[in-house]
């Protein structure tokens, strides 16, 4: 039994309830309170069970669900960055760097490489798992704001603005892409979104 | 395209949300507000990412994440049941399974079979798979505690009820047993847990 290593492992998790605390734009569905990364990371993890029939690809579910569990993780340094804010995502990428660097590092090297791995992969979005887990990544978002009558679209977000972030869709779960444009629609409709 | 099919897996997606407001007894680590069970499940999934090693026995990692990523999903109408409640734990078996009733059968039917045959494995714990993530399920509120000054331990609950709670980690990961003991003693000495 290597302690130093068991110890690591636990220094991680503790560390990682940080998560618990950062706030998204999103609101919960009945619009009480903002969302956490914590149970966001949550639900795109129940629903790469449930929609992995819709991907592109044939997908390595389990590696996928991984993905989307600690894709947020340096958000617990780095914050959550509006992805309509275009000065916020400027930096984004130097500030996530650093996060990386230091909470993966926590871990014993060969899982903190692994982590690392995980997230490289999802960022980079070019395999059949990254492109699947980033397609969950904006639907998630988009069935939050269609609930919460577009609460975050509310600051002159427009429809084109909200397909081009849904682009992703259409290439890791392409049979989802008719949802996107029903949801779009109805909530143009509504008027929750502004064409 | 089954258009029936995917409304019933979005209707269930929309549903789980309500996760996010079933609160636990545990207090997040920096004792600001209780934890919910969505944030626990998504805390139990990466220390299953973490802790596979120690697991008793060769375990199939995705079954145990997808299961403990659903082992709480019948409290969103049960409510949480707080383990040392004797009482409330009586008829908790009878509100959850109405509750598994109601809820896995949002989904269609070969979906909600598989969500209920991972629910069933967690209550059963008797595979490799439910013990480990047992056992994940009692470490991660120890940890909470030893953390939050022995929080949910105040109303009187003594250190042997919580080697009594803890039994499962000698099952599913009897090498975290020493970790277990460690923080019990630690947790004494501090103050938190009366022996």
């Amino acid at each position: 039994m290597d302690m130093d290593r068991l110890k690591r492992q636990i220094d991680f998790i503790v560390e990682i309830d940080k998560l618990k605390h950062i706030f998204r734009r999103t609101l919960l569905m009945d619009m009480s309170r903002n969302e956490n990364d914590a149970e966001h990371s949550w639900h795109l993890a129940v629903m790469a069970i449930l929609l992995k029939e819709y991907a592109a690809q044939e997908v390595d579910l389990e590696k996928v669900i991984k993905m989307v569990l600690v894709h947020d993780l340096v958000e617990i340094d780095a914050g959550d960055t509006f992805c309509y804010d275009e000065k916020a995502n400027l930096d984004k990428r130097e500030r996530e760097l650093c996060a990386a660097e230091r909470i993966f590092n926590i871990l014993p090297p060969d899982q903190a490489a692994e982590i690392r791995a995980l997230w490289d992969e999802f960022e980079e979005c070019s395999t059949p798992e990254a492109l699947f887990a980033a397609s969950l990544d904006r639907l998630q978002p988009l069935l939050h704001n269609y609930h919460t009558k577009g609460h975050t679209w509310k600051g002159g977000v427009t429809s084109s603005r909200v397909y081009d972030r849904m682009a992703k869709v259409r290439e890791g779960a392409p049979e989802l892409w008719a949802l996107v444009e029903s949801i779009v629609r109805d909530s143009i409709e509504k008027g929750y979104l502004k064409e």
